[in-house]
């Protein structure tokens, strides 16, 4: 199992390497690939060469993949939270788009629009595409992953209905937790039995099997890759169980100060502190 | 009153340049902006100098943008096609997203995905971002758009319709054509006059003028810059008018061999022939 992280290095230039221990072991080299995705639309990530190491700790993160050309959202993937939002469960699952100026990374401040009062958690499984693919049938789908992070699809549930399209609540910038490391399949071990468990302030408020989605990743992957090309870096966002903060009584919504996790078994802990839209 | 393209040059490289008659000017130069995008970011689009001049009739047309970063569509933005799909009016308009790689240009087929045979027309006018912006008054709106174009939001009915969320039956490749050229907005006149009108094989099918919008350009691009930064080159497709095939009794999809046109005033008219997926 490997763990990879895209970094801004001391010097201010955007990086990206590998988790070792407390380390971060640059990958990037001269001549070779400059970023997450170029290694992967390359194909060369497993075979680069370690280059310099940092103290994890020193080093500010960046978005798993920092600039994706598609993030992909599966809403109602839960028969849970389904049954929460009172919508029917539909044959095919309902995707929706986020762009990538709205990710930030593990440890990086998760921002509140200003605009809304509703600001909500949504902890996910963030599929990362590995190689190009187009039509790819569910049985075969699998190959085409580079590997796994949590993800948080911050939403802003009334700009989400404010019409019938969840786009206007779903990209505000600054609203969508990406890290902290994508994670290769391989030593995951039994993927379905991880749980996607999410924390507001050690409260635990989502907590469900990935074996419990209505379409697995394979059938997700098969769906979307049937009306859209993937590319290298593309990010699909799994969809979230039931427990979200709009649905509770009362409901719970993210404020400034709150602190949020997205924990999902050996694939890590994605962790973010709430501001408000300076 | 300015007519840009976007243009696949002789030798295969793509460019461009400015329509002048029945020739393309090219504006690329070396040192200079590479694609329209890029002149509209620099902001130097009007200052560039002449280049070669092409018959346009020998020119292969690329969509006006080619690689727009983001294309935010609005949806049921004209009355008589809300109340032919029979859904309730909102305070705020509905927006999905495309992908880039499902624009065509002018003069180029339009894809029937294989695996629809819902396959319909959505005639729209197009607004071209020309400056960056966020958090737009609708007042000040009108300053950061570069031109308009027609645009043909060409749809799968069912895959637009398999969930709640449109972006599946939105964003096949091929299905989306946008041109002939970007029209800088001095000399249009009346914007609000000009009808969007759109021709099946000849077939007068959508007719309304562009007054009729329930939101207008300025509160449209108010209401998406207060959820997403835009930038130059950023499509925002407005919204198609009452006639839509998928709603007609009986029902009008388009297929191979059929010809499309948009029609919008002195903007221009987009046409494309319909092919079926190879």
């Amino acid at each position: 199992m490997t763990k990879y992280v895209s970094f801004r290095r001391p010097d201010g230039a955007p990086g990206f390497g590998r988790l070792d221990g407390g380390e971060i072991v640059e990958l990037a080299a001269a001549g070779g690939p400059q970023s997450l995705k170029a290694a992967l639309a390359e194909g060369t990530l497993a075979a680069l060469k370690d280059g310099a190491r940092f103290a994890a700790a020193d080093i500010v993160l960046l978005p798993v993949i920092p600039d994706p050309a598609k993030i992909l959202c599966v809403g109602l993937n839960y028969a849970d939270h389904v049954k929460e939002t009172g919508r029917e469960q539909k044959e095919h699952p309902a995707i929706f788009v986020r762009y990538a100026d709205s990710l930030v990374a593990h440890g990086q401040p998760l921002v509140k629009p200003a605009v809304t009062d509703r600001f909500d958690y949504e902890g996910e499984l963030a599929v990362v595409i590995g190689k190009p693919c187009h039509k790819v049938k569910r049985a075969d789908a699998h190959a085409y992953i580079a590997g796994y992070a949590p993800f948080n699809d911050g939403s802003a549930r009334d700009w989400q209905r404010h019409n019938i399209q969840f786009t206007p609540g779903k990209t505000f910038p600054g609203t969508g937790g990406f890290g902290p490391a994508l994670v290769t399949p391989d030593e995951i071990g039994d993927l379905g039995a991880l749980r996607v468990q999410t924390r507001l302030n050690g409260q635990l408020v989502q907590d469900q099997p990935i074996a419990d989605m209505i379409w697995d990743i394979g059938t997700v992957i098969e769906y979307i890759s049937a009306f859209t090309p993937l590319a290298p870096g593309d990010v699909i966002a799994t969809g979230t169980p039931g427990g979200v903060g709009d649905k509770r009584t009362p409901p719970l919504y993210m404020k400034a100060g709150d602190k949020v996790e997205v924990e999902i078994g050996n694939i890590g802990i994605l962790t973010n502190r709430v501001i408000d839209e300076q």
